[in-house]
């Protein structure tokens, strides 16, 4: 039995490549003393690993050459030399692309399969969720009857932030990538309205037309020129999230756009950049409200699964393009 | 006797001109019953009012052409119908450029000229003095130990802030745009260092050599090429305070310049325009501070005094080409 793993081969110039990842066979490693093996089932592929291909400092050191692939993923444990975390026990953690991972139980959350299926601990129940509950409720302090606007609407996120606007009673327009997207949001998702801005001139005209009241909150998870024309639109006191960027995250030069700060005077209108990080400490709240959204119903995410970690770059680049509708996920399938 | 008035002519193209304004001779107006006439003695002179000639909804409402300019000056009550406000009383309120205006008391602040010299009522103990205070300590949220940067250092904004900010125990960094307004800053307002934007090529470097711990907080009164340096360079957590853009205000097509809000992401940081008057509520509290610092000899304001209302357009441009070091004032000397 070997573990498969997907190392970082090379920094992408630009939008990433086959070639800037390599698939390794190595021995499945022993767990030590305090220590746990994980056989990972499901993998997280997400924007942010865009980021962490380069080689410049940020919230998180990058991957270096020849590393394996940061990620969350959810698995068993199935060889334990740690208490805690008897075999049988599933958890989540950043373990990596790959099959097997050895963990000492640090930053590893336990998950009930009983509770929901495991994949929705990468989603609803885990790290999107979260950035979804604390961008829209402590961010963008989102108010019944606010109207809030989502781009990235039918990713991972934007999803969720979606069905919180509207479980907590605003006004939630979104845009999104193909036509399926926004019939996707807006009939099963509860969004209000939104458009396709790749079949979209005039993105102004779009907001101005879905959003008459103007806009009190902005999720932004794309930037670039759709997230340019919601600014004219903020109303007095609007709050901005920022929580991507992903319309810039492959950008080989430094992109420009319109300068947008003196929108902000007139609107005194406040643009928070954040992580989900920043809100460790409100994560067990958070998640009790999520799970409970999730068992009534009225919180789900859909799932866009590609098979066998050989293809995670696949997955990943093809998230990159938009071809998920909510979650993607790699299933992985040891030889 | 006659009231000199300058009225808006025209509605400027990027940069005013002379032919934006006109000067014309009226009748002294006769106050009715429950009002009071002004004589003027100083005009404050101020860069929101290029946004004013514009004809474009915003914060109030533009000045008509044919209409008196917008401003506040400081003056004596000279005749008077209304018991609140008896002759010989200073005020300051919105009386346009003029020499004489009338007012029915509402939105007047009485002036005492035995507390200080009564054009500070126009710059440390008035509206800039204000928009300094609530632009650092409530939005900027400046702490001890912060590096606070502040554009448009020299001006009747900045000049404050960087006394402000020293009163705070803060490291305070200044841009301006002359040798002399640097040596001012620094020599004489306690500014910890600065640099002159007009004789500076890499503004990063400048400011990286002047905030080797980063930049906590941001004080913006200008924009443009000058902001967008300061932007990498902010710390986790920052606070970036939009006061004004005024780089901006003369564009005649829309500014383009870097996307810089990714930045906000790593850096968990936060971009809020403001108005001074969105603090209304704690106007009195501040301006009790301001004044015992004004009193103590801590905080100061150089003046650039412009004699004679038909001079004000002058003024007024000089200012948006920053001649003036502190504030800009005008004289008003009726014939």
């Amino acid at each position: 039995m070997t573990n498969r793993q997907i190392l970082l081969a090379a920094r992408p110039k630009g939008f990433p490549q086959d070639s800037d990842f390599q698939l390794v066979e190595n021995p499945v490693p022993e767990p030590g003393d305090g220590q746990f093996l994980v056989q990972a089932e499901v993998l997280s592929v997400d924007p942010y690993m865009r980021g962490r291909m380069n080689d410049m400092a940020s919230y998180a050191q990058p991957v270096q050459i020849g590393e394996v692939m940061v990620g969350e993923s959810v698995g068993r444990v199935i060889q334990s030399r740690n208490a805690k975390f008897p075999e049988g026990t599933y958890v989540s953690g950043m373990f990596g692309w790959q099959e097997f991972a050895i963990s000492n139980g640090e930053s590893i959350r336990k998950i009930d399969p009983d509770v929901a299926p495991i994949s929705t601990a990468l989603h609803v129940l885990g790290m999107p969720g979260l950035t979804a509950y604390f961008g829209l409720f402590e961010v963008c302090q989102a108010k019944p009857g606010d109207t809030v606007v989502v781009t990235g609407a039918a990713g991972a996120v934007g999803s969720v932030v979606g069905q919180l606007a509207k479980i907590n009673d605003c006004q939630a327009v979104g845009v999104a990538g193909s036509d399926d997207k926004i019939n996707y949001i807006t009939n099963d998702l509860g969004y209000d309205g939104g458009f396709n801005y790749k079949t979209t001139d005039d993105y102004y005209k779009a907001f101005k037309q879905l959003c008459p009241d103007g806009v009190d909150a902005f999720y932004d998870n794309v930037g670039g020129p759709i997230s340019d024309a919601v600014f004219p639109l903020l109303n007095v006191g609007a709050r901005v999230a920022i929580c991507g960027q992903i319309s810039q995250y492959n950008a080989t030069e430094k992109p420009q756009g319109p300068r947008l700060l003196w929108h902000l005077i007139v609107k005194r209108a406040t643009i928070r950049g954040f992580l989900v990080f920043d809100f460790i400490s409100q994560y067990r709240e958070a998640l009790e409200k999520l799970t409970t959204w999730y068992q009534q119903g009225r919180l789900n995410c859909p799932e866009r699964v590609t098979e066998g970690i050989e293809n995670a770059p696949r997955a990943f680049m093809e998230l990159l393009q938009g071809a998920n509708t909510g979650k993607q996920l790699v299933k992985i399938c040891p030889e």
